[in-house]
């Protein structure tokens, strides 16, 4: 059994290639909902919803959301009764936010929901939301605070960043299974995603951080950064604003109370030293998965630092 | 000023030859939500739909529901997760049902929700639904009680019917706007709609047959029913389950108390008379509105009836 700490897309990413080497069903998946958001009043879970669609088959790993060939008729649609378009709702994709949203109106959880919705896509891996409360990633702007796809999508995270605060994270609890996992587990991964925005928020719910202090397995993470620059996205412009370096010597840090390993960039060797001065052991690897080989023999990498078998 | 009780697409087809020699601001219409059905969760108004689109130009008339060159994406998605595809909601058609599933769970009234939808579709008729309230049409048959969408899309109308009744009818109030237009008007016409299960859940709301009574308008209706048989749908079967002949004549007979006219087709000439004796004068048309030509002719009947200038 092997558990891995989520985001979104760059999380699929090595995901994609974990699944090649170990059957879906060791693989437990805690996922980011600090991303969750609420668009023509149906809830969606961008972050779950794309770990699940890669699982199933469906990602359009192109793009890395959302599911492949799918069309856009509902949203035009939207357009025309005012409601926003900038958050791209597909026409198949919608089914998962209408299903997960009369699931939660009637009183279900986020996790039975999740289940409910992975096992209609014959997913096979366990997906756990980090809670079932909800966690609102919120990003300070000089122009005022913003969800995190308002920053993220919306402004195409051109806004400078002055703070980021999980709303509601003082008060929510893991969901079933989260610290279960995390302890009974021979290895934990943080895949490579952002460390304020997409792992953060899981960190922040209380008692999942401890149980990654606490679990007997060991917890290696991938550094999402190379050189000085985040692989994709706002994490280097996130982490300035949290004050770290952006290096993976910052992603160390920001992780090194649990963390027993890191996967830096073959690029990275000369940051080695200083990492491992922090107590986290350091494997190199070319971590930019940039064709199915390389995202396998990343995934290699650290199950092998894990010393899980591979299954291949 | 005219006003229309209607239903469905028996209701699209009269209102599309109406609209052509009437300007639709000078149109008010009170739709019937009986078939009301919630599915996926989602507030679905077929009937009030229907006239919508086909006010905005967007009815799929072939089909005589729905928005024409619609997609059915989202459905088929929707059918993995274990939800019934029976009911089939375009991918288009979709934003309505969110947007006014949206609406009602803030609080905004379902006359709310049809005004901002109707003004987004740029619609300039005014289509008021019956009532606020929820009154739902239920069919009881040997094997238990079905909505009304059950009876006639899930089962085809196959089933034998025993008795109609329309649940919170007791209770539901006219919407804002629906007596005044009745008393207002300069006209009114009961569409030639089914009049057990299409306008019988309009009279079934308190206030709104004794308005039609009161009112100095002429009313006048147009008859679904030519010969011994429906001129589509279940109206023959509902009107012999609720004890009705099903004839010109029962159609009459159902309206009698309000009614002032009623259109028949020309092949009824011979019930000309027994209608008269039930107090209502009778009109001969064309009812059978197989094209263009027969819609506006059909129109014009009635609004020559009326005695309202046709503005052609």
């Amino acid at each position: 059994m092997i558990t891995v700490l989520a985001g979104g897309t760059g999380a699929a990413k090595f995901i994609r290639g974990l699944i090649e080497i170990i059957p879906q069903e060791e693989i437990t998946i805690i996922g980011n909902t600090g991303d969750d958001v609420t668009v023509w009043g149906l809830h969606v879970s961008p972050d779950l919803d794309t770990i699940m669609y890669l699982l199933a088959g469906l990602l359009d790993e192109e793009r890395g959301w959302g599911i492949k060939g799918d069309t856009f008729a509902c949203l035009q649609a939207m357009g025309r009764y005012g409601e926003i378009t900038w958050f791209q709702l597909g026409d198949r994709d919608l089914a998962t936010h209408i299903e997960r949203s009369k699931g939660l109106s009637r009183g279900s959880t986020l996790s039975d929901v999740m289940e409910h919705l992975c096992r209609s896509l014959n997913v096979w891996a366990r997906l756990l939301p980090m809670s079932d409360q909800p966690v609102e990633t919120r990003i300070r702007t000089p122009r005022g605070v913003l969800s995190f796809q308002e920053f993220f999508v919306r402004e195409r995270w051109s806004s400078e960043v002055t703070g980021v605060a999980f709303q509601g994270s003082e008060t929510a609890q893991p969901a079933p299974g989260v610290q279960e996992a995390i302890h009974a587990s021979e290895g934990v991964v943080i895949a490579p995603s952002n460390p304020i925005t997409s792992i953060g928020p899981i960190l922040a719910v209380d008692g999942i951080r401890q149980a990654l202090c606490e679990t007997s397995a060991p917890v290696v993470a991938v550094s999402p950064i190379v050189g000085s620059q985040a692989v994709s996205g706002p994490a280097g412009k996130l982490m300035t604003a949290c004050g770290h370096e952006v290096s993976a010597v910052g992603v160390a840090q920001i992780y090194r109370d649990f963390l027993d390993g890191l996967i830096i960039d073959e690029s990275d060797v000369a940051l080695g030293a200083e990492i491992e001065r922090l107590g986290v052991c350091v494997v190199q690897a070319d971590t930019i998965m940039r064709d199915w080989a390389t995202k396998i023999n990343l995934a290699k990498a650290v199950t092998s630092y894990l010393r899980i078998p591979d299954a291949s």
